[in-house]
């Protein structure tokens, strides 16, 4: 468990394969199991694999642009409240969602919808029922042999920076 | 790694036995890999094992009680800024911390500090420097032989209610 924590890495370029619907649902059969603020559960998950509609997602945000290249792109909805736990609970499965696939072989890349008239656009999209907020998506696919550089560094704070004792 | 997130629960009862440092830092260690917008890493933990500290803790919010009979609890400071990432991202990092936890036989409860007050109240209990704002902690230890009962059903809903395929 500690690997796949460690190893778990954004991938954002994926081989043209598709992914077989029985994995993604053996993702959400694993996530689903993450706790939330008073087990609300304020989660669904709309699969997305038509190319025109992922051309269509990879605009609704300054970062989505791999979302077009993905084989399939998990949307992520949460219940529309006023609580800042949901978003906090959205992270929490997001991270699920991510190492359930990575035991699968899958790479991901966690997406977020922004502004927020691209969120009413994706809403839009996949006819969202009301009360339900796409803020954010996971592309899901086979990872490309060449990975893609990043602009932006890639490690992370040690843990005596990250840790104090009180 | 699918059983492991399946088989994570909230444990709110603890044997009194003390934590090891170690272990503490083992979790942070692999959770610190979490990814977060932009790479930004907006966290930072604070460990608290004093038990003074600890019951003034667990009075910081509503379903916080349980933090008083914890041997650790790791507070979870986010970056101060205004971006919902933030607390997304301070999610994802919680579900990490949890899974490392259980994987060293531990057991974890996410708690959320409410309202504002209490956040600020835990700031000056750690002597916070400005700008870091302790949203949440995870109180951590070794499970009691019998668990807390839940005043909330502790099901999940089905991957059918939850997945839909666009």
């Amino acid at each position: 468990m500690h690997r796949s924590l460690k190893a778990l890495r954004a991938v954002r370029r994926y081989r043209p394969d598709p992914v077989p619907r029985a994995l993604i649902e053996q993702i959400v059969d694993a996530a689903r199991w993450t706790g939330s603020a008073r087990n609300r559960q304020p989660w669904r998950f709309v699969a997305v694999t038509d190319p025109v509609k992922l051309d269509e997602l990879s605009r609704c945000g300054a970062y989505a642009v791999h979302l077009a290249s993905a084989p399939v792109v998990l949307v992520l909805a949460s219940v529309e409240n006023s609580f800042s736990d949901t978003v906090f609970d959205m992270g929490r499965i997001t991270q699920s969602i991510c190492l359930a696939a990575q035991e699968l072989g899958l790479g991901t890349c966690p997406t977020t919808f922004h502004p927020e008239p691209n969120v009413s656009r994706v809403a839009a999209l996949l006819n969202l029922p009301a009360g339900w907020r796409p803020g954010h998506a996971v592309a899901i696919g086979y990872p490309a042999a060449i990975s893609s550089p990043s602009a932006i560094p890639t490690g992370r704070l040690s843990t005596a920076e990250l840790l104090h004792w009180d």
